[in-house]
Parts: structure tokens; sequence; C-alpha cells
């Protein structure tokens, strides 16, 4: 009986995650920037790498934010498409020969693959410019002062977690301990995680909060949840590369073992590595479960707790 | 005597421009990140690129538009460091090997010849992000409430100005053309100009003026006087390619011909080149010179209006 209705409960969830997806997807799309003039190809490469799919978690994730701490208006929306527009720029640019050198994702070709090498690298600095260009389009939505003021603040944050003191920072070191072939500390591989990860969710929960007025303590305690999120994501990422079987993965397991990648869970051991994870999931759960309780008691919020739950609890 | 006194002039100008560079350099240095944290190289990267050196004339003539219109606080400080961090990062892009493949700049090693290709590529991402993050410091130099919202108007110009449909757009169109080693049309030609470098001027100019609080009427003129000065000075370029001695321009002369480049003179002749650079020029330096006569009767404007007729008369 408890079965069954904690099956048809996440049955529930997932319809609900589907219908938000197709929401969220359709509201970024519609910033994306016609295909039109000499400088077309860029255009067409941003959009391009842009629709290639995903999950649209991020701009998911801001969405609720807003609405759980009441926000009710459009200014939102050019800070969810924003902050995709930065998730999709890292990822061009990631791709890069000089980087991951990856010629797939999502089983379509990169985007240096379809477009070239220089096009790719103007596609990404396109994209990362123009999410800053779209953001502010919250100003043409006639705000109020005090709205005004909080587009201020949600740029400050959408800028300093995307930056070198966020995800730039830890792709940095992420690329350099590669490059150079050197065994990571605990320290470092827990400063990717948290910047290289976790920065874009915490601009997420942030930004949401940020738009619809939430005090600098709820701010706080979101940008902390984000992080909790973020890592104990990570971990789980290295425990099913141990663990999984390649059928339900979709990839080869062990691959990080083979490509002598230090991992939290080579690093503490799968068990240390569970636990530990499962405390940090919990920590963000409680958070936002407080939060729930006091101050965001609605649907929204609701759905955010089982999001987070549904990602750091993941089996693919 | 009309001589002496003109070149008693014109040394005095040359020494008030290199103090204005010095006292320029001074401002935008000090918004540089520290070097420090696990991800310190792409800081040292960013760093690097932006010390080799220049002419600071972006931040110059965005600091001399603010005090032209009467702007006196240092909140146009953060604006003249990012405009100059967006200038920088775009030079890094262009240097990689996809793109123009130069290995020196100014006599120094390019980024990625200095920090390798994947680094260079993440301190050119890091150095766009970090302008906007560094503009954004604006808002913590207690603005009043109206200059928040000419915080958040210049974030528009600077933004706007820098991406898809400005620099960005300018540089997709020349990096195509010579990919695909295409005849250019003079529309195009104009395009990559407007584009690839007025934009950035531009930029200079306007934001200086929305700072201080100029009228949107001014901001216009102002747009249209930075895009008359950024032709202007890449058709001097062009002029100076054909017409100058390898001596007084330390490179060869003559280059773009051999290389088959499409140019104003190439496309125009010499003679009509200099007419239209001439008239382009003059219309630039009456837009300002009005704006002297009627708004900004000060030392500020009149040294911008000198600045603008040393750039596109330039021999060098």
């Amino acid at each position: 009986m408890m079965e069954a209705l904690k099956s048809s409960s996440s049955m529930e969830f997932s319809e609900r995650l589907s219908s938000s997806v197709k929401e969220v997807d359709k509201i970024i799309r519609s910033y994306l920037p016609k295909v039109e003039g000499y400088q077309e190809t860029v255009m067409d490469a941003m959009n391009y790498s842009f629709m290639a799919g995903g999950k649209r978690l991020r701009p998911m994730i801001m969405l609720k934010s807003y609405k759980a701490f009441g926000g009710e208006g459009r200014i939102i929306e050019p800070f969810m498409a924003a902050l995709e527009m930065i998730h999709t720029y890292s990822l061009v640019h990631d791709d890069l020969p000089e980087m991951d050198n990856d010629e797939l994702r999502r089983g379509k070709p990169t985007t240096h693959i379809k477009y070239g090498q220089a096009m790719a690298v103007l596609a990404g600095d396109g994209l990362l410019n123009f999410a800053f260009e779209t953001a502010l389009k919250a100003v043409d939505m006639e705000p109020s002062q005090e709205e005004s003021l909080r587009i201020l603040k949600a740029m400050k944050v959408l800028s300093g977690k995307a930056g070198i003191y966020g995800m730039i920072g830890g792709q940095v070191v992420d690329v350099e301990s590669e490059k150079k072939n050197e065994q990571l500390s605990m320290e470092q591989l827990i400063f990717i995680h948290e910047n290289k990860t976790a920065a874009l969710l915490q601009s997420a929960l942030m930004i949401g909060a940020i738009l619809a007025g939430a005090s600098d303590e709820d701010i706080s305690v979101l940008e902390e949840a984000g992080r909790h999120i973020g890592v104990a994501f990570q971990i789980q990422d290295d425990i099913l590369d141990v663990t999984s079987t390649t059928e339900v993965l979709g990839k080869p397991v062990g691959s990080d073992e083979e490509n002598g990648k230090l991992t939290y869970v080579s690093y503490n051991g799968l068990e240390k590595a569970t636990e530990d994870q499962k405390a940090m999931s919990a920590q963000a759960v409680s958070i936002l479960t407080k939060l729930k309780d006091t101050k965001c008691q609605n649907e929204h919020m609701e759905f955010l707790i089982e999001l987070v739950e549904s990602l750091v609890n993941r089996k693919l």
C-alpha cells in the first residue's frame, strides 16, 4: 500500500516535472536572438547550442524559487533565459579542442564541429554577453523603483556566480589539474564542485528569491542550500560511475577510475562518499523544508524540494 | 608664427594626453582582481593581458564625456575599467590560433602563448564576465535612486555595444569573410567598422554622458559622433597603409593590398577615401563642438575634441 502510494506520488512528480520543463523551455526560447543581419551565423550558432536540449534545471529552479517567495510578475523570465545562456556558453567553450575536445553532446555535433572553431569561440562569447543583455530586458518591463534595485542585486549574483569567483573559477582548477596531470587535494576537489557546479544552482535559487523580494537572510540560506545541492549532485555522479551499470547510466561505468581521475569516491571510498552525499542532500532538503514551514507554505517550494530530492538521489 | 603657435598648442595637448593616460591607467588598474586562490592562474592571465598596455582610449573618452556633462562622483570608474576589460578580452580571443593566430601583441607574447590556449579562452571569458561584475561595483558606491537607474541604463549600453549587435557582430563578419575568402560588399565593410571598432567608442561616449545624467537626445547625438569617429579611424588605417612609409608606420606598408584585403581605399580609391574620411571626421567634430558651445562649455569637452582630431588625423 505504502509502495503503491509512493509510486503514484512519484509518477505525479515526474508528470509535473515534464510539464514544468515545457513551460520553462517555452519561456527561455522566446529570448533567443533572431537569426538576421550580416552576422547571422553567430545567432544561428548560439541558438543551435541553446536548443541542443538539456533539462532546463537552472531556469526551472529560478522560477520555482521566485514563485515560492511570492513572485508574480514577468521580470524573472529574462533572468531565467540569461542563466541558461551562461550554462550553454560554458558547454560550448568546454567542448573546444583546447579544452575537453568533445565532438558530440547529447548525440549531436558540438558547436565547433558544426560551425568551426572560430565561430564556436564567438558564439560562446556571444551567449555570455547576450546573457547580460537579456537579463537587463527586465528593465524594459516597467519595474517599480524597488524592483529596479532588485534587478541590480540580481545582476550582481548572476555575474558573480558565473565568473572567476564562481563557475569559471571552478573550471580553471579543473582544466589545470587535467593539463598538468596533477593530483588534486580534497579541498581543491570540493572547490571545483562548489564553483563549477554549485555556483549556477546558487545563482538560480538566489535570483528567484531576490526578484521576489526575499530578505537577505533567506537569500544567504538559499546560497547555503545551493552549495550542498551542487556538491551532493557531483558526488552522486562519482558514486554512479562506480555502482551503476552501463545500461542504466548510458555511458561506460568506471570511466573515471580508468582515466585515473580523482573523485570524491576514489578519495574517500564508496561507503563514506555515500554517507557524506546523503548528509549534504539532507542538509539542503532541511534548509528548504524549514523555509517551506515558515515562509513559503506553497506548492512551489514543495516542488523545489521534490526536485532537489530527485536530483541528489537520481540513479542515472 | 602660426606654425610655432600650432606646434606649441599641439605639444601642450600631447602633454595633457600623457598625463590623462596615467590618471586613467591608475584608475582602471585598481579594479583588477587580486591574484589569489586555487584559480589564481586565470587572474594572473587576465591581469597580464590587461597590463600589456594600450592607449586606454576608451576609458579616457568615457571619463572625459562624464566630466564634460558635469559628472563628479566615482561611479564612472568601475565602468571605465569594465570597458577596458571588454576591449582586452576581445584581443585575447582574437589572437587565438583559431582566430588571427597572433603570437605577439605590442612586442609581448600573446596570452595563449604565455598561458596556453585553454587558459586564454578562460581568461577571455573571465575578463568579459568580470567586466560586468566590475561595472556593478558602482552599486556599492551608495548611488542615489536616480543614479541607480542610470547604472542600469549604462549597463544596457555596455552589454549591448559589446555583443552580437555591436563588437562581436562586427568581429563575426570580419572573421567569416576571411575564413571563406569572400569579397565583402561596401555595406559589409562599413558594418564591420561600425561594429568592431565604433561600437566600443560609442559605448565610452554614451556611458560617460548617461552616468552624468545627460538627456536622451544628447546621448543619441554622442552615439552618432562615436560612429563617425570609429569609421573615420578605420579608414585612416587603410589610408596610412597605402601612403605612409614603413619607418613612420612601424609595420610594412601596403600589407593590406598584398593580402588581397578589401579596404575602403581599395574599394573607393585613395582620393575619395581621403575625402570621405575628412567628411566623417568633420561630422564627429562638429557634433562635439555643438555640444561644447551649447551644453558643455568646459575643458573636458575641449580635450575630447582635440583627442578625436588627433585620432582621425593621426600619421601612425
